[in-house]
């Protein structure tokens, strides 16, 4: 499924340190793909709480209604708890009906046999094709295997695991103080195409020690993604799929990691810090992975009447076609730019707008910039990252949005990805 | 520019009659191109009646904000009058400031004394590159030669005059009764990519010589641009310069027909139907001419809670990448279908939604229809239009959208378009 890594992949793979309480394993399954891994599963102490944001389409897939339903429990005494996380590649488990129903409730049954514990404490995601049965049997057998042999180096297996047309493994660690103790944060993803807030279509897992109350994380993951996760589209194609977990194992606390049990507690402050700089990361990464790309562009719209419209703008020009082809084509093609700000349909005078790429400014107050120099445009367009700088000089609205160019190989690679 | 004809191209080209008060010239003035016509000049009767919509992007251009201005003067006793149209392909006009402006006026004032009328009685469009300054003295010299040599027979030159990157010239004609005369509709219009509602990224111009007032015209065109030009997309990318304008040169009432002063007029029913079958025609040529199109795709969304509901869902599908790039590889990939329809935020029940493609049922109520045979519709997705039809199942909300098919070719043409 996947070709020849993406240009834009981060040179540098760091290192990723055990998370105490959190156990990894993968398989073979053979759910669609041959001679690679397709499941993962993660097996976490008890106590480990849950966090979660998810796709808004309105067709989500059977195992995104399956964590809406567990989490929901949250308000509950014993909610918000998980001990077990199983992740399938190759079959998202999306419109698949009763069916699909029927086959994630297996599967978290198979888990938590596996894992020995309630299958309300086990959470599911799938990735792939959508619309195609997804045969739960075929973790029976796999799953009490993996829950032997799981252990708590295996994060690169994991992140490759979830892949599906993702050319690189995507994970992200932070380490941080909470309290006077080190906790750590370590995260995976998957998601190359299908991407568009919210969430971009997506899978990422984001396990800590630290000793953190399920509603504290919840809050903070939401707050979290908003500029992440949130802020990166592919092709503005949103999955039933999107899937964003966290899971905090609360193990730090015999190191005297304070137990945390509101979001706004300051001591979280380097910890909350830390998390948005994984999530960033992993997003990030996601863009530099996007189906064919061979630019990572960065969107900034300043000047706007507020941010939600400086992110409106700046999500209308990351998704423009003609926009993405022209970077595509090493072309500073800022009357396309100028296109894709007048169809946001937000607050813009086109006599007050200036645009820039890569710092070289284009376009001033609503015309021709008349000192740019062709040249040193063209030279800069043919760096690997593209910075699109929108000034709109209305107001003191500010956002920031990453995306990739589109290329004939997205093309290809979605023109004949079923067959 | 322009590459191979859209093997969607129509087969048969119309006769196109003359239309009494109504002669139109072209000619090659270099704005851009070279070895071809770049410059439509229309010459009207005096009393031509005059509507327009355009393109609601917030960065209009300066040709689509002069026009704006005179049919606002509509409401004067002297206002809603053309007596010339000039147009222009290889230079938008769009986000060039001051001297945008300035080149409108110079223009309107060669082309008002070519015409021996009021500046005012000039209407103006403008398509190609967006930024660029036009050089209207090039207008000059040309204009004058052009309003002397005017015919009424130049259908085809003034459709092919004003092209950018479409590959065919689009011209569409109906005769219809008004009263007990016989009158005549003839459009011609351009557009390829940037298409998009509202308006597509397209300049079209339609000609009668029934007598119908100003006020009357402008309510027939709003109305008939719903469910036509404004129902097509080609990459959901809105111009600055999308124009649709409405000349009546009320000739034909020598031959008897009434003069209409309102849209409610009866004795307009037979005439309102000819006009959208114009516009319809026209519209559908724009999405056959799609950057690099081998397909025409049909959308049509059934059982939704509204037609405004259909037509967001109808148009999320529509703009889809990757149901776009799955129509080019002819996969029947209707996982990707249900993904559109959940990402458009409009009601959707996942468990009562079927989809069909040209005509055969692929999924029914929430998952595969398990008597669908996939050789079938793989032979089927081989036709050069392809029909997606959507029930919901909630309501009786129906609409169509037509859009195309998205290729390595489109990335081509876009990718490698101001060099």
């Amino acid at each position: 499924m996947s070709s020849a890594v993406s240009p834009l992949a981060p040179p540098d793979v760091p290192e990723m340190p055990a998370i105490a309480g959190v156990k990894l394993a993968t398989a073979a399954a053979g759910i669609r793909y041959n001679g690679r891994t397709d499941v993962l599963l993660a097996v976490m102490d008890q106590g480990t709480t849950v966090a979660g944001v998810f796709t808004k389409s309105k067709c989500p897939s059977a195992p995104v209604e399956w964590c809406r339903a567990k989490l929901a429990r949250g308000s509950s005494s014993k909610g918000g708890l998980a001990q077990a996380l199983v992740v399938n590649s190759g079959n998202a488990n999306a419109f698949t009906g009763k069916t699909g129903r029927q086959s994630t409730a297996l599967t978290a049954s198979i888990a938590a046999k596996a894992a020995a514990c309630s299958p309300n404490e086990v959470f599911l995601a799938s990735t792939g094709v959508i619309g195609e049965p997804l045969d739960a049997n075929k973790f029976d057998g796999v799953l009490g295997g993996l829950a032997e042999t799981a252990e708590p180096g295996e994060w690169m297996g994991a992140a490759k695991a979830i892949m599906t047309t993702d050319t690189f493994p995507k994970v992200a660690t932070a380490t941080v103080k909470l309290g006077k103790a080190k906790v750590t944060i370590n995260g995976v993803a998957k998601g190359a195409g299908m991407i568009m807030p919210d969430m971009a279509t997506m899978l990422s897992f984001v396990f800590t020690d630290a000793p953190i109350s399920a509603t504290a994380l919840q809050s903070l993951l939401k707050g979290g993604v908003e500029d992440t996760f949130n802020a990166v589209t592919v092709d503005g194609d949103t999955s039933t799929s999107d899937t964003l977990l966290a899971f905090a194992t609360g193990a730090a606390a015999v190191n005297g990691a304070p137990k945390i049990s509101r979001a706004s507690d300051p001591r979280l402050k380097a910890f909350t810090k830390a998390l948005h700089a994984v999530l960033a990361n992993l997003s990030e990464q996601v863009a530099r992975d996007g189906e064919g790309a061979r630019k990572l562009v960065e969107i900034i719209v300043e000047g706007a009447v507020s941010k939600a419209s400086a992110r409106k703008i700046a999500m209308s020009v990351a998704n423009s076609p003609l926009v993405k082809t022209a970077i595509a084509g090493e072309d500073a093609n800022w009357g396309r730019v100028v296109m894709a700000v007048g169809k946001a349909g937000e607050p813009a005078d086109r006599d007050k707008l200036s645009i820039a790429f890569n710092g070289i400014q284009v376009a001033k107050r609503g015309a021709r910039d008349p000192s740019y120099d062709e040249a040193e445009v063209s030279s800069a367009m043919k760096q690997p990252k593209i910075q699109i700088k929108i000034s709109l000089g209305l107001g003191k609205g500010r956002d920031r949005v990453l995306t990739c160019d589109l290329t004939k190989e997205y093309v290809m690679i979605n023109g004949d990805y079923r067959s």
